[in-house]
């Protein structure tokens, strides 16, 4: 198991969503699950055996608790959350099949995490020992708070000379506050030391238009030189139960791709992303100089994710090597 | 929204099916819901927001009503049904897969409609404001009685002026009080406008081959020539889990032809008839003059059918052009 | 309905697994079923209308209790079950999807059928008026004294002259006694008429290579002369959601093959080859000149049995002859 | 365990509920059982080790099917069970809670036991080795040819000199066919041993008024001089989830009396009656010189009846003795 | 039935709670419902068979489409119902048992409700026909906007002589947007014809101390001289699980009691307040001049209410008024 | 929070129950949690904010992790527990009513704890900074191996000056492996600073005889000169579903008495022992010197679990000070 301390800082929300195929007016249950595009790398850390933190503001309230024992119960130091806030963000999850896609509803207005403020957080505690920090787009989206304390994370993180990834993760709904990421994003970006990303978030954060994801990869690293290494994912979505699925990395000098994967019977796909950058923080710690392996074991992580339901990927290194060494084949294990 | 007031006539059934994939022998739990072919394409209509009511009798008993809430809860005017009968009809529904196809038990006879007898409704009443009545093969099939409550309901409505639609939708197992189709179907049809069904149902209840569809229709529109259009589904049952699916019109002059739908992963296809025939409705009532884009509006409304478990289409006008406009993706709507 | 009296014996598990594609960590409950290999094979065989007994060693608590109840709830005669033993054995099973496998964990030493000695069963009634008694490797791999009490029951049903089968069915993990099977399956094998195994256990048990198995099959005979039939099942894995399946049969002179069927939603494949079993047993006595028919029927059950949740096969004689008849569209039965 | 062989013979139907207290309207699945008063005695009677077989009439249909493997499961011989009629009985219970007393809705009418006729039952081999022959007063009250098969099948037992019990049963939305009880029952119970009814049966059944049990069982007796011994449970129901219950037995001499239970919060109640009937028939077989010892396990298998969800007393002989010993403690036994 | 039309005006939240007894902790699922106090009084008066409509602000999402079909699913007119604002209100409700009491977490800021502001109701047409108005003490605790809107209704419904109802309804934790009850509130109840709240209202809302309900009454009546009548509950909690419970009316000259229920197994004991005001306004309306048989009618209808599950009351009539004649013994009604 | 660091050392399990009331054989899912004695001790110390870890042997397998997780997700530290051994214990639990009682059947033997040999648990870490060391009889009577284990266990902790409790927790049952507990606990019990357990273990376990608790505590004192203070609880079992509940301590000096709780509904009454015990400990924590706080917050605390379904006692201290300062009203906290 590779020596470091990852850090992730985001908003954790509680997810609703109705059993199988329900659409949520069938809905006399919701199923209850706790996930956030940072959190979820936590959890895929932590099944790799990685020690990793989680770092956020929860509510003070029983439903604030619940998020904290999803978070101790996958196994993450949960010892520098902050309580605060009236609430915890929301999002309802409606499962599509076949032409129906899935749907979201998000209210997460006016969360913890929402309304937490530059030196809430006690980074010398939270960062001690760290040795990676990752965070992602959508909390500088969430308001003019959270992006002042975004910032003061990066500095802070860089400061230590903590290595810093960041999924830039746009999400169009957010941003409502004023501001476009086209202001906030850049500064942002210039600490970090790996970037996930494709051309949809390049065009919306940085006005950067490309041929094809090298094109786009090498623009990125000119405009935000500390970013050594680009990677995104590919995906097809030929339906909503049957997807393609790869990811590409560029290194500085060369562009990895990663084997396709056919998602032909996806049991959730939400997390997807969030499980390719878990896999590949993994990766590049475990292999520094190996991107490619690094991307590989990054992308067969997501495959097997989009098999388990909920935000979070519960597999471990042993299952994705094995899928990564290329036993696609979903034998039964006895 | 169009401006429109449907009437749906026929009877509701208490649908009872084991969770999941399980057998009948297996279920100690049956998933309840309430369905009938008339009232599936009533729910379909008031989702696409139409003022529709749905006539019918039912038991005046606790298992009535719940019938009754679940027409009310889907904002369907229920003021028109009348209360008698000994019991609701029951139907049980073991949902296949692959190559074990699904099976239905029925349990209907005696049912409160199917001892309907004329005279019992109000027809002044229930076709107040109407502008369009629809029924089905199903109820003519059930007894002598309904038979005759049927005639006298297309000749009301017919005096009336309002636009009547058909879905011939033949079940053999019904017919068992001594009649045969061929002698009770003619003379209801010959009121109908829209007819939908195929060379199966022109067999059976008219004597009438043909070489293909459009010959069929030619054929129908012939001997019943106030039936201005006539469509049909078309359904390939690769097995139980993977359909493919489409449609045809026949506008009197043209034959138009909908896109071939891959229904890779069904959920439930029972009432896939149920929300063609409400699609299309829809369809020729908010674009009368444009019977090919009402067809497609009709397939696109039962591809999405497929994909949600219960008798009834629960989708938004706004989905179905989604689809109907070329996006078959599936994509996560955030 | 043919003339026959079968006589299953071996191991009845409890069978806990997460509900739908959830991974252990994620279940909060566990759907609770029984079954095993040779059970497995009975309860095939009484859905077929087969007179069936299971002979196993049960123990005398709740537990063992509840494995009755389900033996008898599938019309099998369970009056020759004795009691006794710790415990009844159980096996987990997590179910896969796509690229992630199923997994079995098993906790299943020390269970009454493992501690079974010969002596405990009463043959004389247990054998009453049997004509067909099955068993398979499993139960010699347990421990040395069920592999004694298997050579018990094989001797005493060969020298009633009752028909012998055998499941090779292979299973790494057991064989912990301190034996390997290559000490102890020959003689077992001796007794029997026919043999279900493939290059696998062909290769572990007898260290018999072959080109093809009908190469397998051949050298099988050539060593147990007495076996007039070897079958195989043939099982392509594309994925834990979509498999190929088939069999094959060599009778002496010809190798028989069924058609391939496309499992392409699988819904439980545990119990596959005990399914074909089943078939094949029921075939060989329903048409006992008939090996290919016997085989296709084997086939045809075993590829329905992929759509049933739980270890065993809940189908009629019907709805398998439905499917190898050629009707595999799994059309809606009403 | 007593020397005995029972039959049970009436109609077993299928029983759904709402789960826990939901009131019908809000249940989106039922709990599916199966029972009736003469298939829960026999289960009890299973329970206890005795040799019982169930006789009737079901559909030839899959529901027909559930109701059998029901009974199987149980450990009820189905031998003699006749397949034909259109439909499986049902009814539907809303289990109720304090001052909101259960509710029960039937839909049984037609069913295959309804609509049975004299001659389908071949009582030569219904009633080999039988020794004790149970029916209640539901089944002369679903139909005339269901009360003639009631005649037969007591004539029948009578002429083999079978012991016969009968519990009156008395439900006043039955006897819809024509005839009133008095009519029809007065016959029939001439051919009893033993009777189990309370004041409101013989008023209804017979126009007997009593001062108080023993009077009304006196007078019973001598109208139907064969009737050795005249039972009758006690239940005051405070509310519906706290009744009081106890049994009272008349054996010709005296009047026997069992303790009272305070049922404080009665899980199922349905059933009751008949876990009482099923105690008190095992009780005067296993002591059938001691008919207080006999109440008396009749009373406390019953009490324990009130603890079980469903239709039928799963309960074993150790734990109604334990019970009728004295412990009432209700501990955890491990 | 009686003659009336009955608008209530308040807020309809999403209600999730553990199933069982679980904690939050526990839950793996939460069930769903949707009420809110005035909400549920209008589903109690559909109950009883009168015309009602709600009034309220719901978002333009899928969560609050939902609120909308479970309104309509239980017979209450929604056509007056606006579509606005960010969210559904949200409160999460765990059940107690014993010595440990039931929680509530509100999550309900920012809702539609909350941010309705005056002018956007068009009162002429929600009061079209109208004769009751009801509302209560959470509407103006919710934000300045909402005790605008409140006011509005109010002055809107005296302007059209409508009777007018409150329950005062005091929540401490509400009331944070700046004015206190006292500041609020009195100004409202002068248009209220009927007041429903205990003495912690009077002394919060209007600083009225009394020695018993009487006194509190008559003081509230001088000081509101429209307020004809004045009613409030009686609620004993010996536990979580066994409460007392009755009700008071003072008629302006008497005061009337109700009896005393033993409510020893409660099921669900929110929305009994509302249950009790829903059972006074039928019976107000049936019986305008037998206030103590109203009162009568509304706590036999509050008493079943604590027997069913989720916020609202389903009981008709007929079941209240056999509880309130008496019959309080739960027995089955078959 | 008092300052204070607690390690507890003994057996999980799987626990598998059926849902509600269920008999084992009705059920078709098992609800799944992990508990035992000691560990049940480590949730309470957990819940009420004590750093707390819990020392065991779990095998190496997926159903292990589940346990791991379990402890993690309550907040327990599990870095000291070590992996081997063949098997996670289970015990299966039957919940019982009223007069049926409870029903446990254990399947723990050869589990990885109790095939726990000395010298596998690294003390010196494992009892790093530890203040309080927490041990049971159960852990002796798994086998001789656990016994030396545990004899090591509290050696290392008294070389180390730590507080050590013991629950004595009689099972008989157990204790399998030829050795009495009158050979095995005298010396072990000498290591404890406080011991609860009541007459039936200080008769079974040192063949103490007593006229009441006060005089059973002093011979047990007399005999074991460390023990400051001794404790038992007191229930009294009326019926499944209602008990009684109280607490005594002797202090050396005094008879602590503790308050007679009501537990008239009882959701789960399994691990009631276990959360005096936490109980217990914390209040011997926070107010060492104020044993009769102690005693009434462990009754209070144990009261509470009584409503909480699963083995732990999910309650915080606030809410164990809430009731144990007399609020037994159980009222809807909002």
């Amino acid at each position: 198991m590779p020596h470091a301390r990852v850090a992730t800082f985001g908003e954790i929300m509680l997810r609703l969503s109705p059993p199988g195929h329900q659409r949520f007016r069938q809905a006399h249950d919701f199923r209850v699950e706790y996930g956030g595009g940072e959190s979820n790398v936590a959890v895929s850390l932590a099944n790799f055996g990685l020690d990793v933190r989680f770092v956020t503001r929860l509510p003070a309230n029983d439903i604030g608790d619940c998020a904290l024992y999803a978070l101790r119960g996958a196994g993450i130091d949960t010892s520098h959350v902050v309580r605060g806030g009236k609430r915890l963000g929301i999002y309802f999850l409606e499962k599509g099949a076949v032409q129906r896609g899935s749907k979201v509803v998000y209210d997460r207005e006016d969360s913890g995490m929402a309304t937490l403020r530059p030196g809430q957080i006690d980074w010398d505690r939270a960062f001690d020992g760290v040795t990676w920090f990752h965070w992602t787009g959508i909390t500088p989206a969430l308001s003019q708070s959270a992006a002042d304390a975004c910032r003061e994370a990066c500095r802070e993180a860089s400061a230590r000379g903590i290595t810093i990834s960041v999924d830039l993760n746009h999400r169009e709904k957010l941003w409502q506050y004023g501001k476009s990421p086209r202001e906030v994003m850049p500064e942002l970006i210039e600490y970090c030391d790996l970037i996930v990303g494709g051309a949809r978030e390049a065009a919306s954060y940085f006005d950067i238009q490309g041929e094809d994801f090298a094109d786009v990869a090498r623009q990125l690293q000119q405009r935000f030189p500390k970013a050594r290494r680009i990677a995104t994912t590919l995906r097809e979505t030929l339906s909503a139960s049957h997807n393609t699925y790869s990811g590409l990395l560029w290194d500085g000098e060369e562009l990895h791709a990663a084997p396709v994967y056919q998602l032909t019977h996806i049991v959730d796909r939400v997390g997807g992303g969030d499980s390719f950058m878990g896999g590949l923080i993994y990766g590049l710690i475990t292999w520094p100089e190996e991107p490619a392996t690094a991307l590989r074991f990054a992308t067969a992580a997501s495959a097997l994710k989009h098999t388990i339901i909920g935000d979070v990927n519960l597999v471990t290194v042993e299952e994705v090597v094995n899928l990564m060494e290329g036993d696609a084949s979903g034998r039964v294990s006895r």
